[in-house]
């Protein structure tokens, strides 16, 4: 299984980056998982256009990240919420890939996580995230993990401090690496 | 594959009940789909209400409703939209469902279509209804089906008159039995 | 300024009742407040069918809250999560409200507050509570009010025992009063 | 009645755009509205990271917008739809507007339009867009207009050329105007 993550922020020191670094040595640990795990910010797009698109087609960072997507099987994101919702800026990346014609999140499987300093972890942003996901035919993971006071929430060497928190967090990536294996074996 | 099917109406002359019986005879005709198609008003169920679940537990309709989704491996579901939303009719049987300690909709496949006489087809319900049940484990199809103007949709043997229509609703079809038979293969 | 509140809940214990109730004596300190106070369980509806409409025509309990909202210029509702989203039981009451001709509910003031014992005290169910209302054509004031760990948050008196939590309520009712007597001081 | 009008596209030959110029004219008729329609290209902001906010302020443009919105008592936005939610590249310019710490569209009144060449008319993009604006204190009107087949809906004039597609329009604007002035009279 071809896995590939990502926080869905552009600032360094995102939350949801810290939260993505602690995901990858979990999924490491599982048999059969080759991971690749890219930052969000090597990716950057101009804010989409129509009339740029049509005068200098698909960005090449837009390209890049298409192809990672193409070349995964499964991808686990972590995004901020802003505003109760999606961030313009990770819905701007979707809505250019949604652009190049092969549809590379057609049929590809999908984890989302949530990490932000508040009490609700940033959990009102899923619907509007799956939504969009959901509309170009990715298989959205129902379940979901929201790390609330992500600010509190990492010891020195970026792992989850809480036992608890840890453990609902490996039961969930479990859960999600034996439904997508599952599903791959008999391709 | 056992599939479940109904229309999420108690009304008997619900255009999601013509839509779902127009749906079983395509399913039928593939190979390995064991349909068990059930009329959503032999499942009437009292309003949902915390104080009477202590007192009397689940009513026998819901521990019927929840049976036959356990013996199932997928759903097909057709609801109307009421009010922008799921009707309230439709998530309080759910509600009542997610009261059930197994949880039979864990885990289960779901495929989401609707009918309307309106020019939306219902459209604007899916995200209500996907947010319930995503919350429950069920794994969502992300792709749907909304019938506009569905009072004039349908012949006298109830088929689909217009032919693009019947070969979209088709395509979704096969692309939902695809998915959720080559999954239920491995396991 | 005519008010009409309830707690969207059948049961007697229900936590949004609790937090409805702590609710009524802050607004009568308001001047100019008349508050109508109602149990949504004096007001218990059949799960809702179209073809128990035809027959019957719209419940008397349906008629008597469609007659509390007509005599209200503003409600505050406190409503359960159930599954992510609107009560079954809550929903259906406003799907049989939308079917009186008057439609009530139109050009009404609304606030909405949740409470739960959770951590997220209720919030998912709120985008999906104003949809059904707006489309009514309810004006659904902006902010909201979640009540989080509700089953520890109140004293024997039934008030708030955190005063953080009071502030920011009373804060919010202020502000909702404030913009409905605006509004009303020149109808 | 200070009004700010814009279609919430960078495309020139955006149907949004010519949306919204054709209520201009219809809002101009009304007594006491002052219009300020402007072209959302002349406000590109970056894509939005924390990082660049940090060292460079906000950008230039998101102050314009910003004074634009505090010059104003109520907006009236015609948005796309993309990819069944809001434009990232909309979403991202009200990020970037949130985090003008005088918040700008805080009590501002905001009536919500749309428009698409397909049949849905862009009418999925609206619980998105008003879940943003109501977290940051915006009173969105409850009802909205999605204008479907929008390639075909104007004539050489930019009019509507359906007069009941017309009349609904004019209907809602008139509306939405009564509801702001009589809430601006007596502040």
């Amino acid at each position: 299984m071809k896995l590939l993550t990502f926080g869905a922020s552009l600032r360094k020191g995102s939350f949801n980056k810290q939260l993505i670094r602690a995901v990858v040595p979990i999924m490491q640990n599982f048999n059969g998982v080759e991971i690749s795990h890219i930052d969000f910010a090597d990716f950057r797009m101009p804010v989409y256009d129509g009339d740029l698109e049509v005068s200098e087609g698909l960005p090449e960072s837009t390209q890049k990240l298409a192809q990672a997507i193409h070349a995964a099987d499964a991808l686990i994101i972590s995004t901020p919420e802003y505003n109760a919702s999606i961030p313009g800026s990770f819905k701007n990346a979707v809505d250019w890939i949604s652009r190049d014609k092969s549809n590379p999140l057609d049929k590809k499987f999908l984890l989302l996580l949530a990490a932000s300093p508040g009490a609700l972890g940033g959990v009102r942003c899923f619907p509007h995230v799956k939504v969009t996901f959901e509309e170009l035919g990715t298989y959205v993971y129902p379940k979901v993990f929201a790390l609330s006071k992500a600010h509190e929430a990492f010891d020195v060497n970026g792992r989850l401090k809480d036992v608890a928190t840890q453990e609902r967090l490996q039961g969930l990536l479990k859960g999600y690496l034996s439904f997508v294996q599952t599903y791959l074996k008999n391709q």
